[in-house]
């Protein structure tokens, strides 16, 4: 059989039940496409800059629970890729990255793309290696699939030199077993629930799996039996919340609110969650939200099974009865002028059930979060690792993970900017996404960064906050890409808009002016 | 004296003669963004996104030969400047970046935009330093710039720990003395006259500063006399060329066609070149143009002082007269379809004295050069290390380092997509750029590159070639960034376009659809 090792590539990544590939390939990554061309069942999403695709495999891995592959070219185009690829790798996101490069015997000569591809995947891989021979290529692909499954989930990098694709010799690779979510150990549980017998203030604190639905339920009926309180951390690849679910609250961004939101716990008791851990260091205020003298138990580790380990644990506390979920709000949508509360109880009255929610709102939409508790069963996903320009990819990419839902992306103005392009991956594959940006016209976070440092802004810094000289137009950029877009300044346009925009087919984007 | 450790940074660039800042910051460069308020004499350029402001950094000191600065934030910010800061490296270009990163005692507790900040700097930098106290930030800044101009120039990184800035101790460092490029040895130039004289086929291949008009007179005068061929490297970081120059012919990119254009030489001499190689390997062909059993003599490394070593082969080939350099064409613009020589043409009748080419044309431009011998003096800037995505922020950084002079970008439209938000900044800044966009529709070099190795494309590998689905309007994205523009189809309505575009003061897009 001669297959050579690109065809061995896409035949190992289909058998290890890869079936859809975001790509932005090259010159090096001519045999690869060639091979997609040559075996058919593997999906391919085009994307025009990398960050589009390595954002979307975030968010297609997230809805569907299982890897997407991408398709990077040589070291520049993955380093295109790489501050998706951390938000990735903090939301534990499992993905296989395929990055073509120099041919083993080339690279000696430093042609002008080379570059350190290795050391740039490492720095966000939870594994990196480089093939040398086509022989390898399937076996690789498989183990790669493997580590990407490894709990909760991590990022794996296989770079292809140009010649282990093109050379014979590529045998297909069979899937290899999934890994499984190691159990929490009885003993730590054990104590657990010893803690939150002893009568001190404890708080659970979730995160990973622990915040689906079912985990949930199981942490709201401990706590109501046990008088704890249940929060989750502060950014989440994804919840399931709203009607039926349980009104979680996040530790808070801002370090003063995410201090006062734990100050009055004496245990705290981590289930599937690090150590919480505030997002930069300020002058004179704690580095974690936890008070220095309560006692953490990390009960179960992000790598653990943690539906398990809540289901033994309402064991431990003596299988205490369920607790009702958030009733359905009956609020009707907000009016008048868009403000975050108006925005939210819109977004509450008029999300279609089962919708995913993409949210890189940053400052403007802190707060729709509680008053979403009563809206239609959906899931949230976060930015996850703080690099922005996250939230447009990975509406692109939950999409086409699970095309009979909407996807509503919830986008700051000066973080759309940073991966814009993936509107245009939006209208090729008539994705069912409805984009809100809400266009304040400046980087908002960093104006209430500035004054945290105390310092009064004159019109240097003011200037680099300002995003509004000229005023970005995401209705003509959305056109320009082919996705159709409109304006909203009132809440009443906003409505009308959102409404239509979520019962259509194929994407569609409201530019919010605030 | 109470300064803190970001407004000595501050101070210290300016001290040490960079006065333009390109910035893209984020929470932790505040103290940095206060400092610049209160300390007067730096130009901040904002960009949306960190590859418009590490392209643009790389075009300032292309056409002013200084360094600018870049602001970038955490690992993250300054992994989507890192694309064209390879860029950068291959142009061998100057620059300091500073970029912000957690407080010392903070990278511990590991916060979700904690990255390997130093392993990624260290990728693309020549130079990489991570502050850890105020008191250092100032001397370490100067070595920085000193450390940017190592001849022929490289890219410095200096990573600030948010406590390094906001820290009181900050010490202003003064300007260190700035590297000589080394003279090349005398023996090497003897060498050069001696193979010169010795009756073989020689071609002199130039790079680096041996592409600015004088030292290319040298050459010309040098190969005049002797009957060798002088040639230039394929992408350039600037050349001088134009009327009154010298019509040198860069090795081409396809890999049979540069074979083909030194196959007849028997001696190579370098000069400010590294010894040439093929952009990627090819199955069954070289991965370098130069013969196998050619003479290869390094008589001028890329760090040595070209001009004088141009200088000192002329003498040592008994000084021969001086040639004259181009004729200005009087061919008039080009008429009718949209083609790559009536395109040249235009260009070539069309553009302003002393402009500035930024050519990211890839496919369609890659004949625009031996056309353009005869236009008016300019300089041809290319991009350098194949990563795309350069020409645009390229462009802006140019403008704002030569007011004075016209910027023309030829940029093909797939590469336009990676780094488009550059036109924001050429808005904002109101810069005089007029940028071409060639609107094939589709990932030509792609084509081109299927093709090569030997596959016969179907309907998944056209598709990934293929960005026309939908077109991308490229002037309805540049007028939602505050860019007017307008669309070709013919060239007499280029033409118009072209010539007003050239008069007028700020930024133009043409799309030019082909």
């Amino acid at each position: 059989m001669s297959m050579n090792g690109a065809e061995s590539l896409v035949h190992s990544l289909l058998a290890s039940g890869v079936d859809t590939c975001f790509a932005n390939p090259g010159t090096s990554e001519m045999h690869f496409v060639a091979a997609l061309d040559r075996v058919p069942g593997m999906r391919c999403v085009l994307g025009l800059f990398e960050g589009v695709v390595t954002g979307a495999a975030d968010g297609y891995a997230r809805v569907t629970g299982k890897p997407a592959a991408t398709l990077l070219h040589c070291g520049p185009g993955l380093a295109n890729g790489l501050a998706n690829l951390h938000n990735g790798r903090r939301a534990n996101t499992m993905m296989v990255n395929c990055v073509g490069d120099q041919a083993t015997y080339h690279r000696p000569l430093d042609a002008p793309l080379t570059a350190d591809t290795e050391g740039l995947a490492r720095a966000v891989s939870g594994w990196t290696r480089t093939c040398t021979t086509a022989e390898e290529v399937g076996a690789q692909a498989a183990v790669a699939v493997q580590a990407a499954y490894v709990s909760p989930g991590q990022i794996a990098t296989l770079i292809l030199p140009s010649d282990t694709c093109w050379n014979p010799g590529g045998i297909v690779a069979p899937k290899l077993p999934v890994p499984v979510a190691p159990q929490t150990d009885a003993r730590k549980v054990k104590h657990a629930a010893q803690m939150l017998r002893n009568g001190k203030k404890t708080v659970l604190v979730l995160a990973n799996a622990a915040l689906r639905a079912g985990p949930m339920a199981d942490a709201w009926r401990i706590a109501a039996a046990t008088g704890a309180t249940v929060m989750a951390q502060g950014s989440n690849a994804r919840m399931e919340r709203g009607a039926g679910r349980y009104p979680i609250n996040r530790i808070p961004y801002p370090v003063d609110q995410a201090v006062a939101a734990l100050a009055e716990f004496e245990q705290v008791i981590l289930v599937g969650a690090v150590k919480p851990v505030i997002f930069f260091a300020y002058p004179g205020k704690p580095g974690s939200p936890v008070p220095v003298n309560a006692d953490l138990h990390v009960m179960t580790r992000p790598e653990n099974d943690q539906a398990q380990a809540l289901a033994a644990l309402a064991e431990e506390c003596g299988n205490p009865p369920h607790v009702p979920g958030n009733v359905r709000s009956t609020e009707g949508p907000g009016t008048g002028k868009i403000t975050t509360e108006a925005f939210a109880r819109s977004l509450s009255a008029l999300m279609p059930e089962n919708a995913i929610i993409c949210d890189e709102a940053v400052t403007f939409g802190r707060a729709f979060y509680p008053i979403t508790h009563g809206a239609p069963a959906h899931d949230w996903m976060s930015v996850t690792g703080g690099a922005i320009g996250g939230g447009i990819p990975l509406a692109t990419g939950a999409a086409v993970g699970a095309p009979d839902r909407r996807v509503i992306n919830l986008q700051a103005d000066g973080s759309a900017m940073y991966t814009i392009q993936a509107l245009w991956t939006q209208a090729r594959e008539k994705l069912d996404v409805t984009t809100v940006i809400f266009a304040n016209r400046k980087y908002q976070i960093l104006l209430g960064e500035l004054a945290n440092v105390g310092a009064n802004p004159g019109r240097t810094a003011l200037d680099m906050m300002d995003i509004g000289n000229p005023d970005l137009d995401f209705c003509a950029m959305a056109n320009g890409m082919g996705v159709e877009a409109a304006k909203a300044t009132t809440m009443e346009e906003f409505n009308d808009l959102f409404a239509a925009a979520n019962r259509r087919k194929g994407p569609f984007l409201i530019e919010a002016v605030i």
